[in-house]
């Protein structure tokens, strides 16, 4: 049932059963119309009451169109001669030719993107990632997290909402909750810190990429983890900066290499706690090794302490930040592994004399972070849930740990090495050298087990292949025979 | 109730009360001891059965403490001789200095930043951005908001959570909520856009930095609006672009100005709906003209979006991304105007050809956006409840603005030039040449009147004084009042 305008305008087609009303109808065909080219500036355009008529439609959706058009400057009104297409409009834009109502480009257009689009590794939709099944890594024991509470706790702010908790809140973050931070931080981390030099943040991932905006210019060398975690790498190379793979080993990053390779680095980013993937803990002598040379050579350390919580063999190790007099380490946290990651909340502990430079740039990376998760998190903290939890957490994922790592020793024996079951929510299985970890871990894929081949943690050369398996998210009594089910495929190959 | 290891360690003291359980107390004390110097490499512990005697305290926090110690690399096991402080701790970390305590650094220290942290502006605590009261810009008539249901929506998504929800989600967002705002930004907005080209941020600041990223490398010349939002050109210097001011005159954006000024500019950023903060429109001319500059130098447009859903005497402006036949627009949306900033929901249109490399560099960037407000937004458009809420305070902001004007007009009279206020919920009273703007919006932050100088969103020199009034969170029968105690500042000075 389309009513077309006979004679002047064939282009003007409106259809009463359409959805969209006739004033917009009038408005797209016109606008259309001039773009392409189909009317040409100054061209005469019929007056409102030839066009309702010649539509059959009342005058108003045509006043409508015709003041829209107006306003928007396709249209101008010219004493005498009624409204016309609007004579300034550039030439280019009004000659219709094949080419202009493509909506991709072609390829020899030029489409320059930045240098960094490319240097950074594409978000590769690995096998090893895509599903929910054994020993996925980074996943936690959803269905063991106190969602009930935390619903509750989300209703009392949500019912809570007022003028300020709607608004654009401090970019640091909630002090409340950056208080409660602090507190946790002194007591269970050994972090020296106070709640004013605390920023939240959406996670780690966001705290790199801030402190190495803070810190460092493009083309600053940084020392990063080998293997080591290729995101908080992409961090750094996002600021394109020139990222130095050092060596990891029983005591963790190898100073000494480092120094001998790249002295002048502007930073290291290191895991100290729980390195990943390996899980070594960096001895004392490392330790102090790295902040001395940080020290020396005015460089920056960047600790990331992604799962520290979950501690099993000894207390949890004391951070690398406390043992630092000199205030150059950047502490940086998350609740993703300790919650749940789809809460994007982490933060990072800044030296009190930079809390300003990371203030400026944090304003204009996101202005601040979402409120309500911050307050639910606040009193999750506040009233002793977090504390249970990870308590409870620690007792549950120790118990798959030990089934996991007695389960490897049953199938694989003395062909593989577990490392790094100490703490955290994976381990790392040291496979022999002729082992094809990614096509095993393809395979594996299939058989809904979820390795990651540890190959595609080096950045160079592989020195030793292996698998990250994550136990967070496996239930104790399915860890023995997926262990199982993983030995087989080795047999097959 | 201090009781202190006599002869050997009288550094170790231990305290009953103390909330700190023992094993803590002994690790701490010798561990600061191994730090600060005062045990040094070598040198000999005592046995954990004399210590624990000398301390009169049971063996086991001793042993507990010794473990510790022992695993993190402090002390170390010799045979025939016990336990002693590791030997091959670095020197110089422990030997006692007077300065090895400190915990903010010294001013001679080298402490180099990136050069950016100098560039941008800094977090000022301006005096018209700190209150409440009327006027306060980008404040929304929160007290207006559906709070019930919304909380209803989000008690119901919280009810829902499960492993997959609690997990990292898609780096792009969720594909619902992706799929409604297409559909919402191609019959609002006139956006041509698909459910694949939009990508979820936390508002359009995140979004420009993204896009920044994407685009643009260091030293890249951009052109941004003069007089302009601050934060958009923060976002481009965060990138070390060089930021060009071009005049915005009455049709918006002057094109010809850009091209003789900086015709190489491989970027423009643009608010082409509703100028911020003059409020033009920019005609259709200067629209084809921007984007006829940009297909010949193949630079790319970044249409800011940010208010464009009030407007009060036309319908919505459509978009510039729609006119764009080349795909070289990207479009920017938040909800912070239209829900409420401390939601920290936004989203970017990205063109076909590179949502590839904007993926890659926004995993680098956080990951992803949160889950549950993303859950709870898609309900909220897909219910139905969105449109009615931009209804309702199109007409309530409407009012606002009409009071608004005809106070301005009744108070200040020809004296002023009221400017955009046709859309949003922000208009410009410009003033007369010799009008100090900032000293009266100091004085009036004072009165609880938060008005932004004009004169703060010019980069360079400062073409007409003025005032940015925002009339989101004012209601309307406190306007007239409000409006006459402005006035008053003016007569005072």
């Amino acid at each position: 049932m389309k009513r077309v305008a006979s004679g002047l305008l064939p282009l003007i087609a409106i259809d009463r059963k359409s959805q969209k009303p006739l004033h917009k109808q009038i408005y797209d065909a016109y606008r259309l119309a001039v773009v392409n080219g189909h009317l040409r500036p100054g061209q005469r355009v019929p007056s409102t009451r030839v066009l309702s008529s010649e539509l059959g439609v009342s005058r108003f959706p045509v006043l409508d169109a015709y003041s829209q058009l107006l306003a928007e400057g396709y249209f101008e009104s010219r004493v005498g001669a009624g409204t016309v297409v609007c004579s300034t409009l550039p030439e280019r834009f009004t000659i219709s030719t094949p080419n202009n109502t493509r909506s991709t480009p072609s390829k020899s257009e030029l489409r320059t993107l930045a240098r960094r689009a490319s240097t950074i590794t594409r978000a590769e939709n690995v096998p090893w990632a895509r599903g929910f099944g054994a020993f996925g890594l980074g996943k936690v024991a959803s269905d063991q997290f106190p969602h009930r509470i935390w619903a509750k706790l989300v209703a009392r702010h949500c019912r809570k909402m007022d003028a300020e908790s709607s608004h654009y809140g401090d970019p640091m973050g909630l002090l409340a909750l950056r208080e409660t931070i602090a507190n946790y931080l002194r007591t269970a981390r050994s972090v020296r810190c106070e709640a004013e030099q605390i920023m939240i943040l959406s996670g780690s991932q966001q705290a790199l990429v801030l402190t190495a905006q803070v810190l460092l210019d493009p083309g600053s060398s940084v020392w990063v983890e080998e293997p080591g975690y290729r995101l908080a790498r992409d961090a750094f190379a996002l600021n394109q900066c020139n990222v130095v793979s050092i060596p990891v080993d029983n005591e963790g990053l190898n100073v000494a290499a480092g120094i001998l390779k790249c002295r002048k680095a502007r930073a290291a980013i290191v895991t100290p706690s729980h390195q990943f993937p390996l899980g070594v803990t960096m001895s004392a002598k490392r330790r102090l090794q790295l902040l001395d040379w940080a020290q020396n050579t005015g460089a920056w350390i960047i600790e990331d302490d992604y799962d520290s919580e979950y501690r099993y063999e000894s207390s949890p190790i004391a951070s690398l930040q406390g043992l630092d007099v000199n205030a150059r380490v950047i502490y940086v946290g998350t609740f993703s592994k300790v919650l749940f990651p789809s809460l994007r909340l982490g933060y990072v502990v800044i030296p009190s004399d930079l809390v300003d430079s990371f203030l400026t740039i944090r304003r204009a990376l996101d202005l601040g972070p979402p409120n309500l998760n911050q307050e639910v998190l606040t009193d999750f903290i506040g009233e002793g849930h977090f504390e249970r939890h990870i308590r409870r957490m620690r007792i549950l994922y120790g118990e798959r740990r030990t089934i996991l790592v007695e389960s490897i020793d049953r199938e694989f024996g003395p062909m593989v090495e577990v490392l790094g079951s100490d703490a955290g929510m994976h381990l790392t299985m040291k496979l022999p050298n002729e082992i094809p970890d990614r096509q095993i871990a393809e395979r594996a894929a299939l058989q809904n087990l979820w390795i990651w081949p540890l190959s595609a943690a080096f950045f160079g050369r592989t020195a030793f292949p292996g698998f990250v398996l994550g136990f967070g998210s496996t239930a104790a009594a399915d860890i023995p025979d997926s262990v199982r089910k993983l030995r087989k495929l080795f047999t097959k190959r």
